[in-house]
């Protein structure tokens, strides 16, 4: 549904706005708190301090704003994947593959994103749809965009990666899997440090680089 | 507790047994179907039909019948990883490594490990501990015993793995993340066929033993 022709206010941001972004904000915090199943247009609704008929004008069903909080939360560690991240700039292949890798891995690595990829995890089973669009934005969509970013860094050395989307899902298991495997099941307790993060993106490049021929070390 | 002189039955199995094995079924099914917070001892007796307090004489508590549940369930994809199967016996050093990880991904893949894997992750948030049965007895014992068989591997090239753990667990990483991502994420209604399956793990092994020059190919 298009806003209403709603008067901007003194910092530019219209009412429309504002309210849709405590009922995001409120209905995270929600879904984070009692699940999907759990959760109410009525508690968002009241949490946000709008009407329900409020938050029906700007999400027409529960699903749909579970939607919208998951872009809301996947975008926050992902600006966006470049093809030319790894083709162009400064520093060697090690060096930009591994700057990726650092920052990707930190994203998925933050705190909401994790309680978030747990809760889509959990329903699952019952709700598929809420798995899918966490799995489209986020996974999907990374792998589809560092394919096309190690394809060209592969062509820039006149070689051919005969998979490239193989190839930039094995990168992603080699940088995220082991951190992400026991957050996922040891809980919100367990933090890594930055450094032990940077190591598991660090071994994980290198291994990809060397096994794919893209390393410039012996 | 151990278990009273019981006299055996005449396929062998006491009746003992055959009250522990019931108990364990219908705990499994009950966990499966409500979660951990959703299951009672009481549902589960009479799911088994047993009386509660025979329950309490197997079980002392919730935490451990799960935690009984989680070792049955993974032992099925399991059954011990020796530190010599990557260096004795027929065949190159790809096709034992592409044995074990086809073998292993298909027991990581099964239903019911799947659906556990689901359910500790969804319960990880408010019972660590849970995660962390299935996380020893699964990913950090398959790591040890393949770190093992890894650097026994290595030492009969001639060469030395620095790091045998790191090693197993991006070999681990490479065979099951892409496959084990998407039944997470995308629920029980996605299916592998084996040759999907096989492919995972076959391409998964020939990155790893390519990055860490265990490869007798160019």
């Amino acid at each position: 549904m298009p806003p209403p022709a709603a008067p901007e206010t003194a910092d530019g941001v219209s009412r429309w706005d504002r309210k849709r972004a405590a009922i995001l904000e409120a209905a995270q915090e929600a879904f984070f708190a009692n699940g999907f199943v759990g959760t109410s247009m009525d508690q968002v609704a009241a949490a946000a301090a709008v009407s329900k008929q409020t938050v029906y004008k700007h999400f027409s069903d529960k699903e749909t704003l579970f939607r919208e909080v998951v872009t809301n939360v996947v975008q926050v560690r992902d600006g966006g994947i470049s093809p030319d991240i790894f083709s162009s700039g400064d520093g060697s292949i090690e060096e930009r593959v591994g700057s990726f890798a650092r920052g990707f891995l930190r994203g998925v690595m933050q705190p909401q994103v994790l309680k978030l990829r747990r809760l889509v995890t959990a329903e699952a089973g019952r709700f598929p749809e809420l798995g899918q669009s966490f799995y489209d934005l986020g996974p999907k969509r990374a792998a589809e965009q560092l394919a096309l970013a190690l394809r060209d860094a592969s062509a820039q050395r006149g070689t051919t990666l005969e998979d490239p989307e193989f190839a930039a899902e094995h990168l992603l298991s080699l940088i995220l899997s082991i951190p992400l495997n026991r957050a996922m099941l040891l809980g919100d307790h367990i933090a890594f440090t930055d450094a032990a993060l940077d190591r598991y993106a660090d071994e994980g490049v290198a291994v990809f680089l060397r096994a794919y021929g893209l390393s410039n070390r012996a």
